[in-house]
Parts: C-alpha cells; structure tokens; sequence
C-alpha cells in the first residue's frame, strides 16, 4: 500500500474513537505526524484518552472545494467521522482544534476550546462557523513555518493534518516527563505550571510515553473527579545532560537495552557536556554580571562581528563574540565564537537558545555592558574595551572576567562515562587525540584517547620563549645557523618528548616531523617584528630584510613539510634525534614500551617519502637500541595533498602507516584557503552554494572521494597498511559515519571530542 | 634472437672487412653504436671504405682476462678479426682505433693514428704495446662520461664498442652533409677546414649519408690519387633553421614524404625559430656592444642570480640574466631568462653553447661590464644597474640597450610555413591561444592560431592608467562603490571585446570571466601603495587600512574566480554586458559570426556552475540578439582545482564546454605554490625527488590522472562536451604528447607556442 495515495475519504479519521479502536490503515498511520502519533499511541496502549479525529489538509481542501459545488458526498465521512467523538451517552461534546505538526514551533496556532458542535451537516464545512474557522486557522497556520514540517514537497504539504478532539472535563494539568535539567523520571514541572496533584497517577501514562518515544515529552492531561483523560503531548528539548542521565536510566530500567541507548544520544549534543570551567576565581572579582544562559567558561578576544569571529576561528583563536543582542544573522558568529556575551535578553533570548543549542558559554543580559560597532568598541560601566582586548566569561553562573582565567577542563563520569563505557563494546575503530603537550594528553586520557594520532612538533613551541628558538632556525641564513638554532630546539625538545611518552605510558605516539608554515610562525606586525628582532639579538631592519626575502605569497602552499627536511635534512636529523633520546628516556623512566610512529607531513611524491624514510630509518637503525630499551619505531606519512591520494599505491609499500590530514586536503581539494575563505564562504552557504561548510564536516563527494582512492590503493599494495584520520573531521559526527564506512583502523581528533568519536563509531559500527 | 648474449667471440667482428661483406648477425648489428654505425652502412651501400673492425668492452675484458690465464681462444679469434683489415695485398696496414660512442663529446679519446700492426699474436692483446694500450684508453674515455651513452646499466657498459681501422692512405679531408646554419646540402667546412678538394666527388657519399642518417653529418675521407675512401661519420648538432631547411629539402629531392620530415622535426627545436627582433633601432644607441651569440631580442629586469630568475618568471616577469660568465650552476637560471648578457667569452662560451640549445637570445663577452653579486650591482661602462633596472639586448650583434625597446615578432614563413602546412594535415586537435590584446592575437593567428583558448579579461588591465580602474573594483567597500567601479571597467572593456572579437575574424574566442587573484592586482610595496592611493584619489593611510582589512593569507586559494561572480553578481553582470556588447559591434562590424565562448574560472562543485550559466546565459537571453547579430555564446568552465576533476560528471552536464587550467591544477594537486616553490624545486630536481619540473612538463602520474579522470566522467555524462587545455603545458611538447592520448579537442597556448604545438600535435597523431 505505501506509496499509493489513500482516497480523500480516508483522510478523515479517529485516532482515538470515544468508542472502540482506531483500526487504522498503513496509510493512515503514515499521516500521523505530531501530536496525533502521541495521542493515538497512548490511546491504543489502553491509556484513558479523549476522543480524538484528525482531517488532511487534503481532505480538508476538497470538503471545501465540493460545499462551492453544493455537493455532500465528502460531507457526509466528515460528518461520521465527527460522530466519533461521541460517547455512549450521545450527548455532543465541545470541541477542540488542535495543530498536529511534525516539529512544534511558536507560529502555529494555540489550541482553541470550546468549540459548539456543529448544529446541522452543512455547519460542520462551514468556515463562517466555529469548527470550519478553526481547522482552517490551524492550517494557515502551518504556512508561517515550512521549516517545521519535515516534508518539502507540494505533495506532503496536502497530508498535513489538524486535530478535533472533544473537550474533556474538569482539570487541565501540565507537565515533563522528565526533568529537563537533570533527566530524572518526572512529573515535572513545564513552564513554572503547577505538578499533577496526584503525582503517582500519571506515573503509568509517563512510563509509557518515556518508553514509546525515547526522549522527554510535555503532557496535557484533564483530571476530572479523580479520573485521568490524555490530551495530548510533544517532544521538548532537555539539556543534553538531562538527555544523556535519561538514556542511562532507562537502560538501568531495562526500557533501553545498552545498544538502545548508545544508538540514540546524538553525538553532537555530547560534546556539549564538556564544557571548561574557571579554575578558581578566589583571587578575581567579575568586572560584570549577567545572566548565565548556557554553562561553561570560556576566555579570549573580544571581537563585534560573525566575520571577525570566523576569521579568528580559522586561525585558531579563541574569541568572545560581544554584541548588545544577537539576531538570525549572527548565528555563524556565534558558531565560530568560543564565547558568547550580549547585553540584553535572557534566558529564552535568542542568543541564549542558540547557545545552548551550539553548546557555547553564554552570559547574557549585561546591562552595564554597551556596544558601539560603528565606533568599534564596547563599554563595561567606565571601562573601554576593543577588538583583541580579552574577556573571561561564566555562562553557568553568569560572571564576566577581565583577562583570560586559566581554565579547568570537565571530566568523564557518572552517565557519560556509562554510556561511553558501553559504546566502546560495539566500536572497532581506535579513537586517538591530537596533542603535543603533556596537560592535553593527560585530558585526552581522561576522555578515554588511545594512542596519540598526531603531536605536531612544531606545536610544542608556542610559548614565548620557545618561539624565539624556533624563529631562529626558521630565519637562519645557512646551514651552520640552521644547526646551531636546531641545536637549540632539540634541548627543549627531547625533554618534551620525553614528557610526551611517559604520560601516554605505552600507547602509540605519532611524532609528525616538523612542519611550520611560515605564516603561522614568524612575526607580522611591526610591534611583533620589534619583539622579534630584540629577542633575537638582531637589529630591526635586518630582521625585516630577511622577512621580505623569505616572505612566502601563498605560504599554505610553501617550504614546509617534507619540503624542510629535504632542503634542511639537518632538521630531519637533528629531530630524529631528539625523538630517539626522549623515547628512550620514557622507556628508562616508565618501564613500558614506547612505541614511536613516526610521520612525514605535506608529502606530494612517493619519492619524497623513501628519501626521508631512508634517512630517518637509518638515525633509528645507528641510535643503538636494543631490546632492552624496548623502544618502536614504525615509519608513516601524512596524506593531505591529491596527489599524494593518487599515488598511495606507491606511498603505501615504503610506509607502516598513512594518516589523512584531511584539514590540508580540504583545502586543495577544494582549492580554498582556510584562512582566507570567511569573506565568501558565508556567502556560499546562504546562497545554497555550499549546503555544509567543507571544513566543519568532510566534503564526501569530493575530499572523501580522494580519500576512498587513496585507502584503496594504499590497501591493494600494502595489506598491512595501518589507516588513520588526523584532521579535525575526526572530532565531527558526520565525517566520522564516512569515515568509520571507509574502513579506516584509527581516527584522531581534538582531546575535546575523543568522547565524541568514541560515541559516533560506537554508533556507526552497528 | 632479441635480448639473448651473443657469445664473446662474437663481439669482435669486421663491420668493413678489407675483402668481402660483413654479414653481421642481429645481435651484432644491435651493438653498432657511434660512427661504427655510419661505417657499416655506407660501406654496405658500396661506397669505399676503410677496413674496419670493432670489439666490445666485454670481449675486450674477456681478452686479458684469458692472458692473464695464458689461454688463448678467444685471442685466435681476435687475431682473424684483426686479418680482415689485411687488403688482397696481404701487406699489414698502419692502424687507428676510434672511439664510437653513441653521443659524442669532449672527454672521448681522439683517434689514435699510425699504430703498427701487432707483430705477433700476443701483441695484439699486450696493453704495453701500442694498439692494446690505445684500446684500452679509448675504453677508458668513455669512463668521463657516463652520460654520453643512452644506456644506464652495466650490462650496456659491457657493449660500449671501440673501432680498430686500417689507416688509409692519402690525404684525410673533412667536411658536414649540410651547411650548420643554413641547412643547405655539403659539402660545408667543418671547423674552418678546407672543403673537399673536388666536391663533386664526395656528393654520392653526402647524399647517402643524409638519406641514411636524415641529419647534418660531419665526414671524414681520404683522399689520395683521386681515390676517396670514407673512414668516419658522426652526427653534429646543426641550428634549428638548417635542420627545418634540411629537413623540408630532403622531402623537396624525395628522400623523405612530408609525413617523415614531420614526424623528425623536434618541436622543442621549433621554438628557437620564432625569435623576436628589436623594432627598430633608428632613434636608440647601444649603450654596449658584445657579441651576439645565440639570435633574437630580450627586453627584460636585470637579474644576477638563477633562483630570483626562476622567481620572475613564475611570476610571469621578463629578465635578462647578467653574469661575468656562465657555468653548470647557472644553466636553471638561464633557462629562467628571457635572455642573458655576460662580460666574458664568446661564440664557443659555456653561456653561447647553452643559449643556443635553449633557444635564449645571449649577448656574451660585453668588455665594459662588470658584476658585483655581493654588492649586488653591476657596471656597464660609467653607468650602475640594480636588480629590477632594465635592459634590452639583440642577441643577434650583440648590442645592449638601456631600458626596453619595442620588439617586433617573427613571423611564419619559408621552410618553417611548409613544414607547419605538411604537420596540419596530420592533426585532428585544434590549436587556439591564449592572448587578451589585439596585437597578440594578430601574432597567434599568424603562427596559425585556430581560435582563442583563453581570454583573461583581468590582463587587459595591464596598464597603469586601467589597472588604477581595476584596483577600484578590487578595493571598493560596498555594492555601490564596487558597481561604480564595475561601469568604469566596462567601458574599457566592450571596446576590447569588439577588436577582439574583430581581429579574430569568426574564430571561436573564449573568454575567462574575472579571475583576478588579489596578490596579482594590489600594490605591495610602499611606493606602490603611496602611487595607488594617488591614482585613487584617497589618503595612503585609509588604502593601507582597506589593503589589511582584504590582505588574504594565500591568495591563490582565495577570494577569486567564480567565488568573486557569486559574492558580487554585479560584477559578472556588467562584464555579461560587455561581452555581449562587443560581440555585437564586432558583428556589425566585419559582417562575420562571432563565437563567444563564456568560461568560469576556478570551479570546484557543480553548484557553482549552475549558479554561474543560469545567471550568464539569463543576460544572454534577455540581451534581445537576434540571428541578424551572428552572435552565438556557448557556455563552459575552466577544471583547474582536484574537486572540479572528480566531479565532472557532474558539471559536465551543465556546460558546452570544459578547459583544464594545468598551472593551478599542478599546484592544488601537488599542494605547491609556483611562486613559492623556486626555495625548493632546484634541490627537489637536484636531488632526483623530481625528475622534470611539473610547472614544465606535466605531471601524468597525478595530474595527468586527474585529467584523465574529468576527462572519462565528463564524456560519459555529455558525449557533446568539447574539452580542451589552456594551461602553459599546452605549449610543451612532452605534455602535448600525453594530452593528445587523452583525446581533448583543442589545446590553448601562448601564440610563440602555437607553431610548436601545431607540430608536436601532428607528430602525436601519427
């Protein structure tokens, strides 16, 4: 029967007769979007429920269209079906008009009660009379809001439906099944509305709607004379930790099965549970208080526009979006925003719900603070603040901060730790981090990491007075320069591995050789350039000649990578060494294994990859470990140009590994600077150019096509070739679904969304 | 018999036995490399010549090996080859033993004359005797020059040959087939010797000669009582203009069919043919004089080392080379020149020997001029140059110009217009070009342009008072501003179109809407800047503002090509107008059709595309064209990002046409900015991580694969898609060899490289 239009005539039927059961046909149970699914399902579980008909949009259009032909023959169902609603007794209720649609949301129409029954046929197709009017507002109404329905055609528009109920008697109570802060089985209050007087009587009809939908529902039940009658119910949203404690517990009460609940908490949503906190504000008085509409902390520069906040976003930076309130069009600067902080609005303010819907630290409601984006500044009472001036803000407790608090991270345990524990049960992918110091390890652990996937070495230099060691070589004039200032960065760094090693107490590390785009790593305003050049011990002007002559035009695309170590292979050499003496003294200092992977980055070349791995191989083969230092290295690449993707059959017989840098591949697949692409890549998406930002979550089609012929040829040649995702689609729930369908061995993404991808391969594996 | 060794006492063999014919096996005519080869041949064909016998370094070896063992088989064998050099007379002549490898150079040990006879069998084996020891050194020549033979392994060394001759009586006569630089038919002197005392009668052996070896061939003879005997041949490099010349004459006496002489022209060679020349030189006085060492004119900045060469010219810049003299290290950088100047040596310099085979116009041996590389500076006379000066030289006498003269272009005609018209004929891709000015387009259809391949609208704003109009455009800060900007370009433009469109006389002309990467248009330096906000009219503080505010990171991957028509519709709005503007005048104008294909560059989804076409061809159809306009527009895109090439298929469907750019698409696939990559590819190529340079020669294996792959998805979903390659590639005959494999319609090159590609394309076809 699917797919086969049902006549009009069946498109008007009782969902929940006053009298016997629905019965109700394939198709007819297809109509059942909203409320209607509630009411019928409640109903059919023997649940008291009042007498319920529902009509399509359809079937109401060609009531209409036959009354202007002084016809009766669609009536004359209509009329019968109305006549559901009435009970043994005979007597014909009020009525009720209820919109049923597929997704609740604030422009439709608000029940309507007391409707007479109509008094003669003709009146019940009338629109000058009550019933008619109502059903015909209700679906006016659904025209304020496509977006709510889930269909988009013209076609599932005419199944659109409206409910008639009869009014039922005595009392109206409200209430959540769950409590939507901590997810406990409810009643619960909605809304400030009083508790059901007698609690424990709705406490079947809540058990069965918690266990049928999964998710918390608000009810609308009459209490009339100590007798309960269902009216109606609708998904609301809990906090994701209300969601997650729900899933738990009704595992825990043998409704879900461990799997259920793995399966249904939706991965997105779980990362917002790990939210940062300020280490102590004991030393610290909050320059300003507002509201706190979406919890965690969150710290860094303050910027007035979603494009600013985009832009920094691409580079890294944290900022705090400050606007005096926000509005539709700031929502992709509150998604590139670490923080958010307006001066008006409250907790249901439009900044507040996308907050806590993007899982952002908002504080709103400020009214000391004032914004003036012309003038580009903010006011806090006296103070004056401007665009990379830093805020630390408390969106659980409402608190501004001067400056940027450190910052203390969550933890894993009680329900998330539960469910994860499960979902690792049905996962077969290892989820790894990308980390280089030991705190961010440690977090990773904390959130359940399996290795290191990616340290990037150059990362472990971005500290002020590291930075200068770097810098130096970076600039260095010849070769002699060149291995002096390396020299000096294999002091810092054989401690840092060393350090590196041991916390991850015998889990793999995959130590990417160097790669420093110039751009991301020498001085660019004359203030930096002045710091620079004092740190360095070089005069000004020198240091700026030596800028300009290696300044790069497009340095994304420039001498990095394996680049550097073919050109300078006495950075290769002296890295190698570093990495040799810090795994060696992990493995003194732990007594575990340390197995060592050592990774070649921005390799276009098979070539490339046998001239490091030779040289590299042959640093570890004169290093002089022995078995007792129970040290490993394995040696792979980092694939993240399309080349390198086409020639992976050649690349995957010199290599024990190959990990997609999908963040460097995105761009030349797409042939986009990361950088650059916030002037148009808003523009893109609003005109339906892009329908997802490549960068947020894997362009399947086309970064993902690369990568399947890279995996395919890289398996073909190698079997035993180990695959891993680096890039920071390995933190995103949708990539991760390809991803884990590819057939990858490892994923490795931001300590932040270890949970994340532990929970979304758990889900995509089954 | 192919591949199997023949047994060593095969390897010693008369090729021109004193009685009789040689009857050489397969594998012994396989080792005829050299001269041995020339021997063979015309003594077969009957002409005298003298006794000739030849061994390899195997049997060689083989021959002490077995002194050393006092045995003395393979020694028999020598002896009775070394008797087929005794004439009826029985008498044992004088020998000479020749080196005869398969490419000649300057290490090879010269010919060693009057050597006696071995008087007994072991002296004809003893390396202190006189033809032992002589042997012995020939093969030990061929130790200087790995390179002079095409073979690479071992086993080849063992087959290099060396060739023992009875002297020849008489007087030793030297002389070329055809004259070196005219390519007239010889006898032509050699190194200023003497020509033939009676050329008539070396004429049959010239003629033999040139049809067995179809080049310029130096000879040598004896000559004694009117008895000429041929001793030796070998090839000589001849110029480009006297093998064309040749080549065309062999086919005018019926040694070869238009189809050989084709087939045998090196396009590579072609190019050195289409020199420029200085316009005129009445008003103008060099400023120096050398002399002119390799032909043609260069204007171009003075440049002092290879890589800032290798620099400008990936930036599309002209420059002269300027050195005290050249060596080794300097041949990338004057292959990076447009031209080169030195102040030491002369025609047989390492810089005219180099300038000649790469086809750069050289001025050597400038007496006045010094260069200071450390000072970076060099003097002409009085006069002091810096980088970045210009200079003009006339490679052809030797002058030196200040500053940059007009260059008049050759043209095609003589034997170079025969040869094209011969290779037309066997070429089924079409040849178009890449030009945006009238006078440029003029040349290409001189050198038999069939079309525009590539217009880039944005080039035709290369010059000062344009560009300030463009750079408007570029820095507006709103629609309205940018609107403005966009009439004031448009009004330059329809003009340009019109002539365009004119000159071209009905040819199918592709235009490239704007693509203007930011780092190609805006001023950089703070003399730039300073001009431009002058030109402008607005203060140098708020240009330098704006400038920062639309800086981009890597502005190859940035804000340009189709992403510039989607944010901003008005600009590809007004440039639609001009476009079809032009047409029509043109139209009008010449009373012939005027095929405009409209191209959007830098597409990396469909989606792009569909926006792009529905928005262009909407003008296109509301322009009110009617047939009596003759004007068609087709519609296509440009495939030059890795994206656009896996989903071909999709935007295939949607265009008339696509056209691979190669030069961003070998950038994004290998990840390398061309700009950028001079710091790293002379030690990539250095160190064989790449064998060609992939901005030169295509890369098949990965952006060829990408090519390939467009091309079969774009076929399968529109069988009437016309594909084509604008790229530099399209110029290059390696890339234009593999392109033609790949079946695309038309390629599009600089209009210098039209006649290569017209021959390269027919030799492809064959």
């Amino acid at each position: 029967m699917d797919g086969r239009p049902v006549s009009l005539a069946q498109e008007m039927f009782a969902i929940a007769p006053a009298q016997g059961k629905a019965n109700l046909t394939a198709a007819q149970l297809k109509l059942l979007a909203g409320k209607a699914r509630w009411i019928f399902r409640v109903g059919e579980a023997g649940f008291p429920t009042v007498p319920t008909i529902a009509i399509t949009r359809a079937a109401w259009e060609a009531l209409q269209a036959e009354r202007t032909r002084q016809d009766i023959r669609l009536r004359t169902h209509w009329v019968s079906c109305l006549f559901k609603l009435v009970s043994k007794d005979g007597k014909p209720p009020a009525l009720v008009v209820r919109t049923s649609a597929a997704t609740h949301n604030s422009g439709l129409q608000p029940a309507r009660t007391g409707i007479a029954a109509p008094a003669a046929p003709e009146d019940s197709v009338d629109p000058t009379r009550a019933l008619a009017k109502a059903i015909k507002q209700a679906f006016d109404s659904y025209g304020f809001s496509p977006k709510g329905w889930s269909f988009r055609q013209e076609d599932d528009r005419a199944r659109q439906i409206v409910l008639v109920q009869a009014e039922a008697e005595g009392e109206i109570e409200q209430f959540l099944t769950r409590n939507a802060t901590t997810g406990a089985i409810g009643p619960a209050a909605l809304n400030g509305a009083p508790l059901p007087r007698s609690p424990e009587s709705v406490g079947s009809l809540i058990s069965l709607l918690d266990s049928k939908a999964g998710r918390h529902m608000a009810c609308l039940v009459s209490s009339h004379r100590g007798k309960l009658q269902f009216l109606s119910a609708r998904p609301v949203q809990a906090s994701a930790a209300a969601e997650l404690e729900a899933a738990v517990d009704r595992v825990q009460h043998k409704v879900w099965s461990p799997h259920n609940a793995v399966s249904r908490v939706d991965p997105n949503r779980l990362s917002q549970l790990l939210h940062p906190r300020i280490k102590s504000t004991d030393e610290v008085n909050p320059i300003a208080t507002g509201l706190g509409v979406a919890p965690g902390a969150a710290s860094g520069i303050i910027t007035f526009s979603a494009e600013d906040a985009a832009r920094l976003r691409a580079r890294g930076k944290h900022c705090i979006l400050v606007v005096n309130e926000t509005g539709p069009a700031d929502i992709e600067g509150m998604k590139a925003a670490t923080g958010i902080l307006t001066a008006r609005g409250g907790m249901s303010s439009h900044a507040g719900v996308i907050a806590r819907i993007t899982g952002k630290p908002c504080v709103a409601g400020v009214r000391t603070l004032s914004v003036d984006t012309v003038e580009m500044v903010c006011r806090i009472g006296a103070r004056e603040f401007r665009p990379g001036d830093r805020l630390t803000i408390d969106g659980s407790d409402g608190s501004v901060y001067l400056g940027t608090l450190p910052l203390a991270q969550p933890h894993i345990g009680g329900a998330i730790g539960t469910l994860l524990g499960w979902s690792d049960a049905s996962r077969s992918i290892s989820v790894r981090t990308n980390v280089e110091t030991v705190e961010s390890a440690a977090t990773a652990l904390s959130f359940g990491a399996e290795g290191i996937g990616l340290a990037r070495s150059e990362h472990m230099f971005f500290s002020p007075e590291r930075m200068v060691a770097l810098r130096r070589m970076i600039l260095s004039e010849d070769e002699e320069a060149r291995s002096l200032a390396v020299n000096g960065l294999v002091d810092f760094q054989t401690g840092d591995y060393e350090a590196l090693f041991s916390v991850m107490g015998g889990l793999p590390v995959t130590v990417r050789l160097f790669d420093p785009p110039l751009h991301e790593f020498l001085p660019r305003t004359d203030e930096e350039i002045e710091e620079t050049a004092a740190s360095l011990g070089v005069a000004v002007r020198a240091l700026k000649m030596r800028l300009d002559r290696i300044a790069e035009i497009n340095p994304m695309l420039g001498h990095r990578g394996v680049r550097l170590a073919i050109t300078y292979p006495e950075i290769l050499q002296m890295q190698m060494q570093a990495v040799i003496a810090g795994a060696r003294a992990a493995s003194e200092k732990t007594s575990k294994p340390v197995p060592v992977e050592v990774m070649v980055p921005f390799v276009s070349t098979a070539s490339e990859v046998a001239w490091v791995r030779d040289r590299a191989m042959a640093i570890v083969a004169n290093a002089g470990l022995d078995r007792s230092d129970r040290v490993k290295f394995s040696f792979g690449t980092m694939i993240e140009l399309p080349r390198a993707c086409l020639r992976a059959g050649d690349i995957a017989g010199m290599v024990d590994f190959i990990s997609f840098g999908t963040n460097d591949l995105t761009q030349t697949t797409f042939g986009i600077s990361r950088d650059d692409a916030p002037t148009f890549l808003a523009v893109y998406q609003r005109k339906g150019i892009y329908e997802r930002d490549p960068f947020v979550t894997i362009d399947e089609k086309g970064v993902g096509e690369m990568i399947a012929i890279a995996i395919e040829r890289g398996r073909a040649a190698n079997p035993r070739l180990k695959i891993g995702i680096c890039g920071e689609h390995a933190g995103d729930p949708g990539s991760l679904k390809f991803f884990s369908g590819l057939g990858v061995d490892y994923v490795s993404c931001s300590p932040y969304r270890v949970p994340v991808a532990r929970l979304t391969l758990a889900q995509a594996s089954t």
